[in-house]
């Protein structure tokens, strides 16, 4: 199957979902309301990466059981959007791809049912529990998919895994910041648990898992998704501030905005002038930058090196990836989907 | 074995769970801070009275594994954590068994660290996330508890059920102050699922079924669980204005100040004059209540018969649940055990 026939296929199975959920509650209004504002954040835009590199892996392993687990894989979803919801309240942003945020919905929710003050600190605690909703969601799919119980066991055991680490980076994400000296391993790491372990590898063990490899083999096979998801993070900050504000589906240079600790930054701030770093500090806090702001951030880092520096670097990184795969000893086609992979990433620019 | 000594135990394992989880993340000292505030208010008081349920209800269907049922209990107090945690964000509560709530704590961390603003909402940032961390370590002990996968699963499929119950309780204790009117069964329905399913049934329910008994026969087996936990509800209710500040760890009147719907408020709206029903707007959002405040508020409630009637129904309810237990047709000792547990409810006064 194509990538994009995939990707289509996992939306209709969250489509089916929704439809579900929508079904058992229909007894009270407010949790009514939670699944609208989950379907709306899950259905709307996204690449479903996780689940296709969940889905190539189990393939790559498994013949049988081809349907049941790209039904199965919305869960990787569902954790995302679990994620997000809480991300976005952190971040206090209020659009994603184009459309509103959780909390920032709910807080139209609640105007239109009369309440007139304290809307927003409402609308990010329901968000809160909301998010909490999508992740117990999320397990629920996995525990009830028809794979034998010791699979599943195990499973389990790497998505409560997953969840440690991508916290952790989280920690990293938002305390990095207040660091006086940061070193380049510490921004790695963070991309390694945020991005590269949460997005590339776990969606594969489970895959490989959930298709009968042990935990041991699965992870042995997936040291590929590690440079591959780096790589991807630096990609993602460069698309932050240098691509089309429409294609992103949300305001440009937030990493800016929110002081964020990024690859670019750490090149940039290497050899930064003075008055670049008193005006990249200015921009901190700010909702919305105005054009010629981010005209000058750009310069800021294409003039340091830092933009080239980030790209080189993520081109190692896929390149070291495509190695690792070359050198995997699984089936030709296997191998084949994963580079197929690869090139969807290289290509991507959004 | 005795409550108190089950109590002990239970508090043990807890002990032994957060030293192994010190050592694991040695190296990360964002991860670190997290780990102790989640050992923080895991280890500081609470009845454990979820793991107690479990672990009786198990004990009462197996007797084997009893040791490993005792340690795996602990999955229950994590989730209660977890749900603390998010909880205490949502109400804004700064103490929590008279000691910082996780978000407060967090506080003084960011301040300590040198943070000079939004000390507040990062604060609160940092603790959703260490919140979600906890919520994955509670599958963690679930999934690698040494039981039979097939048990594990289901045990699991029910510990997913629960969330979405709690949760869809919680949207319920934030939403319904913005309704004109409320009917009683929404507050029972509240009740039901934020405390008698989330504290009682399900507890109950997942120890069965690793004992080996049939999700359909757990949940019919723990049908006396759902009149003791409304009725647990609704003492928490009293408590909360009647017992002493000291012996319930935070301020007295939390629910006034909220303006939460508490069966109490109903029964008192009912037949409330206008310049008290007045009064008790005043108190909404207040970050603590006048002596004074609290004596009118208490003779509120009493005068308009709002705590005879709310006492009247939680004996009616606790007598169901003993009449319950008596029919179940279990062992002589086991009903005991259960009798036991209502005896210990019935008695407390934090």
């Amino acid at each position: 199957m194509e990538i994009k026939q995939l990707k289509e296929k996992i939306e209709l199975y969250l489509e089916i979902f929704f439809q579900e959920k929508e079904k058992e509650f229909r007894g009270s209004e407010f949790f009514k309301e939670a699944v609208k504002k989950i379907k709306e954040i899950t259905l709307t835009g996204g690449k479903r990466i996780r689940p296709i590199i969940f889905f190539l892996s189990f393939s790559t392993f498994s013949s049988k059981k081809k349907e049941e687990a790209l039904k199965t894989s919305i869960f990787l979803e569902l954790i995302h959007s679990y994620l997000l919801i809480h991300d976005d309240i952190i971040d206090n942003d209020t659009l994603r791809r184009n459309k509103p945020t959780t909390w920032y919905s709910y807080e139209q929710y609640l105007k239109k049912m009369g309440l007139k003050k304290n809307q927003e600190k409402m609308a990010k605690d329901l968000a809160i529990i909301a998010g909490d909703l999508a992740c117990s969601w999320a397990y629920q799919i996995l525990s009830q998919s028809k794979f034998a119980e010791e699979l599943k066991i195990k499973g389990l055991a790497k998505l409560n895994e997953m969840l440690a680490k991508v916290i952790e980076g989280q920690f990293l994400d938002i305390l990095l910041p207040l660091k006086k000296k940061i070193k380049k391993s510490q921004i790695l790491r963070a991309y390694l648990l945020k991005t590269a372990s949460y997005t590339f590898q776990y969606p594969f063990q489970i895959g490989a898992i959930l298709a009968g490899l042990s935990p041991q083999k699965a992870e042995e096979l997936s040291s590929f998704a590690l440079p591959l998801g780096i790589a991807f993070q630096i990609q993602d900050d460069i698309l932050g501030l240098w691509a089309k504000e429409k294609e992103i589906g949300k305001p440009l240079a937030t990493d800016l905005r929110e002081g964020k600790r990024t690859l670019l930054w750490y090149f940039a701030s290497q050899k930064i002038k003075e008055r670049d770093k008193n005006f990249l500090q200015t921009l901190i806090g700010k909702k919305r930058l105005r054009k010629e702001e981010i005209e000058r951030a750009r310069e800021i880092f294409s003039s340091s090196l830092a933009l080239a520096k980030s790209k080189k670097l993520s081109q190692q990184l896929i390149n070291q990836s495509e190695e690792k795969i070359f050198s995997l000893k699984i089936k030709k086609e296997a191998k084949e989907n994963l580079i197929g992979l690869v090139n969807f990433l290289k290509k991507r620019n959004v």
